[in-house]
């Protein structure tokens, strides 16, 4: 992962976010809730459709960077806490670059994520810089299915 | 709602996308699932940070535009469908430009959804054209709190 306080980044840093493979039923709740179109939700309409199966939606698969994403925040938060550090509070996201949908997730398909630091900025508000984060999702295969860029404040030390 | 098929698009076509309010257990369970930051999961959290009270995840605002989209998309399948027309096959999603989060989603935030088509452009995929919609949702106090530009696929009469 890379590091917590905005002075911590540099352009080109990059990590792994970790995997995550999408199951069928994880497939189906989420289209049901948020995007129930017939290729991600019913095998049969599916298998008709241009996918010729169940296809996690891209909404979907992007919510599941941001799991990953925070997921390693925390462990990073509890991790300087541990060790009597204050953490930073934490960043808020303020918007997305250029997200693409480049390949179809199937069920049982494993997503490795990634990031990279792509811009660093200092902005006006006090005691915050801006990051853009290069985020990426990578098949089994080696395809990639979504990248998107997150722009997400990081507290300065200095602030 | 707009047309379905590529030819009935126009630029500067708008419409409703319908409403939505954000209920406390609805904000609650999409962050459990994929955005676990304290101020979309916890009251007590939440009144302490920069918000100063639960907010829906930004990947959550989004993800409720889309199911307002494909709901009226199926609204119109059916209804082509009563008439004995066949309607076109669903486009898929390609991409997202230009997403910004301008203000928090609180609990209890009814939220207006909107469309208007702003780029049409052949492609080289005979039978389909790409549509660049823009997407925004505004609260009850008239503030935008997030847009973003999605490219789908529609399916030309033509083809």
């Amino acid at each position: 992962m890379i590091g917590l306080w905005y002075e911590d980044h540099a352009v080109g840093q990059a990590a792994s976010l970790g995997s995550h493979t999408f199951t069928r039923d994880e497939i189906v709740a989420f289209a049901q809730k948020y995007d129930p179109q017939p290729f991600h939700l019913d095998e049969a309409a599916a298998a008709k459709s241009i996918f010729g199966g169940l296809v996690a939606s891209g909404w979907h698969t992007v919510s599941v960077s941001m799991r990953l994403l925070v997921d390693g925040r925390r462990g990073q938060h509890q991790a300087a806490a541990a060790k009597g550090e204050a953490p930073p509070p934490l960043g808020l996201g303020r918007g997305v670059r250029d997200l693409r949908w480049t390949a179809p997730v199937k069920v049982g398909d494993t997503i490795a994520y990634s990031l990279r630091v792509e811009s660093m900025r200092e902005i006006r508000r006090p005691g915050w810089g801006l990051i853009g984060m290069r985020i990426s999702g990578v098949n089994q295969g080696g395809r990639e299915v979504c990248a998107f860029t997150l722009f997400g404040l990081a507290a300065r030390r200095s602030g």
